[in-house]
């Protein structure tokens, strides 16, 4: 076994994921690698160092990643884990260079081979390595059960001894993954569910899970699946149809992101201030700012007689099934990397090319270089 | 309008309810009523004094009953509060005088008509005031969305690019009304459900929410629909049947009550150490001292690799359903003690009867008596 794969235990905080799981562990083995794990890298989404038959455990991550051909990790490593890292290793893990433009030195310094599955292509053949598709359906079925939570009522209609109560009405903003997950969720729970998307094309699928779709009248296709930023007039328009939806429902879910910018604003503060008494909404976007007047990622506020939820990285508290998605997305990785024991990067393979974010002392993405370039007068 | 009735704002830390909601004034009206609202009595449930409309509201909880016929109120009332009712109103609210013993006496010397709704008879023709039933369906419902949302995986099947996740088990300890709820909410999300109850009866109503029986050879029904002690020797059969399935589960939601006692102790600390990680269990007989040895009533714990939830007064989470249904019970208590705009108590009937705690002076419930026979030399 000449192939030896580190994973780090995270350190960020609200991180409970880990990049690997116990019962992926005999994968890599056919892959013909070996795994060193940071002692009690799995702890926090429930996996023991024992669980990781066959892996061996270092406590020093610095250690850990000393002599690795590849580095599996949720989160970007410090610097100093990267400036510890064998030259030319190669990292898998969410990068983000747009928050830590600070590793990107040191990944070209080591010649790292840093693959920033942020960065996965959104084409078919990639989909087994789209941690953020991933990661973003189960914040989607999160959503709205957190939102239930905190209902001062039920979502079900149900007919009791004295009488039948309606049931609640869920709006779901944004309708990507984690929009339409949350969308399938609402509905499963019995509620009145109503999806709103920029993107016309998503109005078959928000019916496909059982709920209406509200039609603004706008186009806001952009690219890559992604939507584009509305003009203030296209703006205007949107948002004088969604107040009425808004403010009939019980519970709001905002999942709206744009690729590396802070979030779209979809609600003002007029229009949760004209909620329903008790009503809940909760804000999938809080990491990037959040799509509401209002929101404090990662606090609970109130605005009128609404509750904001902003929950900070949703996925990790579903440790358990995100770690293990996340490995599976990492597992397909490893398989267009590693050819009959050792690696093997083609840099011809789109999905290869479009991931890797350093590579060979250079940085590959020009999102990213141009971060350099604005630091290095 | 001849008939006067108040009600109080709750008292009691965690109780958001309310004994009335605005939607049913115009119900109270027709019986030729009046009502007086203490400020704020709603607030909590989501409801302002202005949505109940006719109301007057009164600061002063002793002056909102001095003139009232009837006292409308979710948890008892203090001492002094009834000492201030006009003498042969009535009171119609929580008592459970084993935990209000002091409430008696005020209640007897000012000739209060009190209806105790926990002691409402358990007959067809009683169940439109059965408000400890309408209040446990709500709890019944919220348990599983609440552990959902502790479990670090989640619930349904799901298919996903790289593979599918498996459906979580959950079981549900207690076949009464909130735990047939809770195997239908658990049911719609899409886990795999298990039912037990000592009460053979509960198979079929197991089966009719989408559930598997789990048949322990035990019969252990008891009076009033309720279940009775079991034998040491029964329980340690049970325990034994029950083990492997408590364990194989991923969330387990308890809901034993026998009432006017202890909750009977469902799981004990070593089941408890022996199921998965990150496993929940969801204890909904902690305001009786709970179902599982390591529940720390309105605390959460962790014993072994699982996380028991221990919520305290759960219909209260849903204040504004769990008020709207509660004073649905109330109304139908009223139907049936109101004539022609004014009280009209027949002893005679059997669920007048059943529920009437003092009337006339005297202590009409034998198991209320017997603790004014105790501490009284």
């Amino acid at each position: 076994m000449s192939l030896k794969i580190a994973v780090l235990k995270e350190v960020g905080s609200n991180e409970r994921r880990v990049a690997m799981v116990p019962v992926l562990v005999k994968r890599l083995t056919k892959l013909g690698a070996s795994l060193a794990l940071q002692t009690g890298a799995g702890v926090a989404a429930g996996f023991a160092d024992a669980d990781y038959v066959g892996a061996t455990t270092v406590d020093d991550p610095l250690r850990v990643v000393a002599d690795a051909d590849i580095v599996l990790a949720v989160q970007a490593p410090s610097a100093a884990v990267i400036a510890a890292m064998k030259p030319g290793a190669v990292l898998a893990s969410f990068v983000y260079p747009q928050k830590h433009a600070d590793l990107l030195e040191p990944l070209c310094e080591r010649h790292i081979s840093a693959f920033a599955l942020e960065t996965v292509p959104r084409i078919s053949r990639a989909q087994a390595l789209d941690a953020l598709s991933s990661q973003a359906t189960l914040a989607g079925y999160y959503a709205p059960l957190l939102g239930a939570v905190h209902l001062p009522r039920i979502l079900p209609m149900m007919t009791t001894a004295v009488g039948s109560l309606r049931a609640a009405r869920v709006l779901v903003m944004g309708l990507g993954v984690a929009g339409l997950q949350a969308l399938a969720t609402a509905h499963r729970l019995g509620a009145i569910t109503e999806g709103y998307d920029v993107r016309p094309e998503t109005k078959e699928q928000a019916q496909s899970v059982g709920a209406k779709f509200v039609d603004t009248g706008v186009d806001g296709r952009g690219e890559g699946g992604y939507a584009r930023e509305l003009t203030a007039e296209e703006q205007a328009r949107t948002q004088d149809a969604l107040t009425l939806h808004i403010q009939q429902a019980d519970l709001v879910i905002t999942t709206a992101n744009v690729p590396g910018r802070t979030a779209p604003r979809l609600i003002s503060r007029v229009q949760i201030e004209g909620m329903k008494p008790g009503s809940v909404i909760v804000d999938l976007a809080a990491e990037s700012g959040g799509n509401c007047e209002g929101t404090v990622p990662g606090e609970t506020t109130t605005v009128g007689r609404a509750t904001i939820l902003a929950p900070l990285n949703v996925p990790s508290l579903l440790a358990q099934h995100a770690s293990e998605l996340y490995a599976k997305n990492l597992l397909s990785l490893l398989d267009l990397i590693v050819k009959d024991g050792a690696l093997s990067l083609d840099l011809g393979d789109e999905v290869v090319a479009g991931t890797l974010l350093t590579h060979a002392g250079e940085i590959r993405q020009p999102a990213a270089r141009r971060l350099v370039e604005n630091v290095t007068p």
